[in-house]
C-alpha cells in the first residue's frame, strides 16, 4: 500500500471566482449559495470559499483569500471601492491561492476567452457557458485543451450548447463509450426556434415576419439588435463546438455555410431599430418561404446540422412535416437530436428551454459541482 | 501548503471486476475493452485492470490480482476450471486488493444486489444496471447509500432507467442545482413502447393485441415469458428509483397503484407459452380499451406518472393526443419528461431507445468512466 499523507485542509477547500454578474451570473450566484448551504449540511464536502467577484468596472476580492459572504454579494461589488484587477493580476491572484482554483466565468467576453489558456496552464479549472471560448479560432481551441492537459486542470462548459439540457455531456458520452457520430441536428436557439414558432405554427397561422421580430424582441427573446441572432452565427457557434468535441477540425464558426436571415439591404443600417423600422419592406421575402413550406404540407424552421460522414455542417432554413417534432417545438425551446451506431433507427433526443438566465446558470452550477467533486 | 505524499502506483491503477456476461454483460466487456485501448494511447489515465469475470457458474480471477487480457474472455472464462467464488468471497478477494476496485454488475440478480452495502462499506465502488438494488425494500437503498457514504465508495446506475439515456444524471443535475420537480412522466418499457406503438399506432392501424404480444415475443422485445413486461413491475422499479433520488420515501415498487395487463385468469398459468395460446380470448378486452381512445381522438398506451407536490406515483394504461411526443414514439423507445420549476412552461424532454444491449452497456460504461475519474 502506498503512502498517503494529505492534509485535509488543503484538497478539502476549493476556491472559487466568479466573473460576470448579467442574467446568467446572477442566477449563478443564487445557485452557488443554494450549493453552498447544501454543503454545510455535509461536512464531508469539500469547503467551497468564493474568493472573487467581478464584473466590467466593479471587483471584490480579498488578498489573504478569506472567503467573502453569499449575502448581499451584489450589494456589496457595488459598494467596493477596490480598485479592479485586469486579466494577468487576476491570473496571478488566484494562481497563488492556497488550494485548488476555478474561475466562473458568465461573461460573453472574447476578451476573457482568450485568457483561458493562461488560467489553464497555471492550474486553474474553468466553467463557462463563455460559447466565444470554444467556437472561435481553432488555434484558441487547441490552446485551451492543451494547458488543461498539461496542468491536469479541468474546462467544462454544458451552457455553451443547449443552456442547461444535457447536451454536450450526453455527446462526450457518447463518443467515449466508444459509439459512432452520424449527424447531429436541430434546433439551437431560442431566439429563432421562438421566432419560427410564432411566424410559421404547425396550425397555419402566424404573424407577419417583421412583427414576430419585433415582437419577440419586446419581449426580450433577441439580442439587443436582433440582427445579433437573425445572422446565424449563434447557431454557427454551437454547430462548430459540438463539431469540435466529436472530432471534425473546425477552423471557425465562419468557415462553413450559414444562411443569414437579415436581408442584404439591411446589414449596415446604423441600430437594431433603424433595422426593425425597415424590416417590414421585406417581409413578402420570409411570406414566399413560408408558404412555399405550406404548399408541401410542411413548416418552415431554423435548424442546424453536422453530417460527420461528409464533415458538412449546415446552418438555415428548412421545411419540415408537421408531424416532426422540430416542426412541433413550442416557446423558447431547443431539440437536439444525435443519430448514431447504436441509436441509428430513432435518434437519441433532448429537448426544452434553449434559453434563459435560470436553465442556462444551472449548467453552469451542474458543471461547477462536477469539478468540484473531480477536484476533492 | 500542505505535505503531499502519494505513490502514483496507488493512485493511477484500477481494478475492475464484472459479474454478469449475458446481453448487456457482453457487450460490456467489449465497450471496456474500447475503453482500455483509449487510455493506453493517454499515459496520464489510470490504469484499468479487470482482476474477476464471473457468470453463473464460472469464474476468472488471479489470486495476485494481475490482469486479465481482454482478448477473448468470454473462451477464457468458458475454458476456466477455477472454483467458483462465493459474494462474501468475492468482497474479500477485492477488498483486499492493492488499490482502488470497481464492481460492474451486469446481472439482474437480487441476491448480488442484497450484497452491495457488503462491497460498498469496505470501499468497492459499484456501477450497474440492476434495477433491483435501487427498486426493492427501501432498507436495501438506505443500507446501500449509507455505506457508501461512510467509505466513500460511489454507487453509479444510470442504466437502471432508460438503458443509456441520461435520464439519471439530468435528473440529479436539476436537484443538486436546487431545482424543484413537479412531475415526471413518461414511457419507461422499451418493451411496451413497441408494444403499443404497434397495437395502436397514431395513424390507425394495428393488429390484434395477443397477435402484437406474440410478435414482439418472436422479435426477442419481450422477457422469455411475456407476463414479466405485462405486469408494469419493470415500470413501476423504475418510478421508485426515480421517486426515491428525487426525495420521496418509496417503501417498494408495489405500494403504489401499478396496473397489470395480464388478465386475472391467466395470472396462474404455467408458463409464457400457455399464457400466449391462451391470451387471444382476452382480446377483445383490449380492443375495446383501444376503440374508446380512438373515440376521444386519442392513442391509448402506457405510462408512468410521478406527482411530487401530492406525492402521487401511478403507473398503466393512460389516452394521449395523436399530437403529444408520448402518442408519437417509434419502436422500442423510451420517453421522459421532467416538470420542473425552471422546466415549467415546457418540459424536459428525453427520448430514444430504452432497451437493447449496446445501449444498456454504453450507459454502464459511461458511469465506468466516471466512476474512475472520480477515483483518480
Amino acid at each position: 500500500m502506498a503512502q498517503t499523507v494529505i492534509s485535509s485542509s488543503s484538497f478539502r477547500q476549493i476556491y472559487i471566482a466568479v466573473i460576470g454578474t448579467g442574467g446568467v451570473g446572477s442566477r449563478f450566484l443564487a445557485q452557488l449559495e443554494y450549493i453552498s448551504k447544501q454543503r454545510c449540511e455535509h461536512p464531508s464536502s469539500p469547503k467551497l470559499s468564493l474568493v472573487l467577484v467581478s464584473r466590467s468596472s466593479k471587483i471584490l476580492y480579498d488578498e489573504e483569500y478569506n472567503k467573502l459572504p453569499f449575502e448581499n454579494i451584489y450589494v456589496r461589488l457595488e459598494n467596493s471601492q477596490q480598485k479592479i484587477l485586469k486579466l494577468p493580476e487576476i491570473v496571478d491572484y488566484l494562481s497563488a491561492a492556497p488550494s485548488k482554483t476555478i474561475l466562473v466565468d458568465n461573461t460573453s467576453s472574447q476578451e476573457v476567452a482568450d485568457f483561458y489558456p493562461r488560467f489553464l496552464e497555471k492550474g486553474i479549472s474553468i466553467v463557462t457557458p463563455n460559447k466565444k471560448a470554444f467556437s472561435s479560432s481553432i488555434e484558441l481551441w487547441k490552446d485551451i485543451f492543451s494547458a488543461a492537459s498539461n496542468s491536469g486542470a479541468q474546462v467544462y462548459h454544458e451552457s455553451s450548447v443547449g443552456a442547461g439540457l444535457p447536451i454536450l455531456s450526453t455527446l462526450n458520452d457518447l463518443i467515449e463509450t466508444g459509439d459512432e457520430i452520424i449527424k447531429i441536428e436541430g434546433v439551437f436557439s431560442g431566439t429563432l426556434s421562438f421566432l419560427f414558432n410564432s411566424f410559421a405554427p404547425v396550425n397555419g397561422n402566424g404573424g407577419k415576419w417583421s412583427t414576430e421580430v419585433t415582437n419577440a424582441k419586446n419581449l426580450g427573446y433577441t439580442e439587443p439588435d436582433p440582427r445579433d441572432d437573425l445572422n446565424g452565427l449563434d447557431v454557427a457557434r454551437k454547430l462548430t463546438i459540438l463539431a469540435r468535441l466529436a472530432g471534425l477540425t473546425v477552423e471557425s464558426p465562419t468557415s462553413f455555410p450559414v444562411q443569414s436571415l437579415i436581408p442584404k439591404e439591411l446589414e449596415n443600417v446604423v441600430d437594431g431599430n433603424e433595422f426593425l423600422q425597415k424590416l417590414p419592406k421585406f417581409d413578402a421575402q420570409m411570406e414566399q418561404i413560408k408558404v412555399a413550406a405550406e404548399n408541401e404540407g410542411k413548416v418552415v424552421r431554423f435548424v442546424g446540422s453536422i453530417s460527420f460522414a461528409t464533415k458538412e455542417i449546415k446552418v438555415g432554413l428548412h421545411n419540415f412535416d408537421r408531424s416532426n417534432p422540430i416542426a412541433m417545438l413550442k416557446g423558447s425551446d431547443n431539440i437536439i437530436s444525435f443519430y448514431t451506431k447504436r441509436y441509428r433507427d430513432s435518434p437519441l433526443i433532448i429537448q426544452g428551454a434553449g434559453a434563459g438566465g435560470d436553465v442556462t446558470a444551472m449548467g453552469v452550477t451542474g458543471d461547477l459541482i462536477k469539478v468540484i467533486k473531480y477536484l476533492s
